[in-house]
C-alpha cells in the first residue's frame, strides 16, 4: 500500500545556494544533511508537515544526479512514496507491466529501503517507492 | 506557515489514460475529478496519505496546462504547499526577492485559493501557495 507522499527530490547544481534558498521559501531550516556514498550526493532535507523536500548535488562525474543536470534544468527529479512492504509493491507493479530500475530493494539516504519505477511507466515520472528500515535491521 | 505537501500536479495530454495508470500504480482509485473552467483544465485527483496527486489536461489550446506540453514533456507540472495565511506568505516571499505570478490569490481547483511562485524563483520548481477556502467564504 502506498501510505505517504514521503519526499520530494530536486537535483540542484549548488547545494549550499538551494540551501539557502528553499530555508527561505520554506520558512525553516534543514532537519539534516547526509552523504550517500553509494549515490554519490549529497543530500539536505527539509520538512514539511508529513512530507519532506529532498536537495540532491552529485558529488562525483558519476553520480545519477551530475549525469541527470548533465542535460536536464535544475528541478524536481524525482517523487517518492512511501509503501509499508516495499517487496509486495515491486511484484505487485512488475506483475502489472511497469518497469522497475531496480531488482532489489537498496539502501537509500534517510534509512530507507528503496526502489525507483522508470519514469516512461509513470507518465514521465521517475516514481521512489520506499519503506523505512526497522530499527531492529540496523547494522 | 507552510504547513503541507499539499499536492503534485501532473500535466499529461491523455487525462484518461494517465488516471488508469496512476489506479494501478498508487492502487486505488481517484477520489474527484473537477473541472476548472477558469484555467481550461480537467482535474483528477488521488489521495496519498496527507497529500494528493493531481493528474491536469487542458481543454483548450489557451490553457496553461496545454502551452506548457506544447514545449515539455508530460510529468511533474507543480508542487503545492498548504499555508495558513497566503497573502502573509505571498507578502514575506515578495520581500525576500521571490517573483509571483499572481498579484493577488485566485480561486484554484479544490476549493483553495491559490497563488505561484516563478520557477526561477525556487530551483526550476513551479511553487503554488494553497489555501482552503473556509466554508463561510463560500459562494
Amino acid at each position: 500500500m502506498f501510505t505517504n507522499l514521503e519526499h520530494l527530490g530536486l537535483a540542484v547544481h549548488d547545494l549550499e545556494a538551494a540551501t539557502a534558498l528553499y530555508t527561505t521559501l520554506l520558512g525553516q531550516g534543514p532537519y539534516k544533511k547526509e552523504h550517500v556514498a553509494s549515490e554519490a550526493v549529497d543530500t539536505v532535507f527539509f520538512q514539511v508537515g508529513g512530507s519532506k523536500i529532498e536537495l540532491l548535488a552529485g558529488t562525483s562525474p558519476d553520480s545519477a544526479i551530475t549525469k541527470y543536470l548533465s542535460k536536464k534544468p535544475e528541478g524536481i527529479h524525482h517523487v517518492a512514496f512511501e509503501v509499508n512492504d516495499i517487496r509486495a509493491e515491486m511484484q505487485r507493479l512488475r506483475a502489472a507491466g511497469f518497469t522497475l530500475l531496480n531488482e532489489e530493494p537498496k539502501r537509500g539516504a534517510d534509512n530507507k529501503l528503496v526502489c525507483f519505477v522508470h519514469p516512461k511507466s509513470a507518465v514521465g515520472v521517475l516514481v521512489e517507492l520506499c519503506q523505512s528500515i526497522p530499527p531492529t535491521d540496523h547494522e
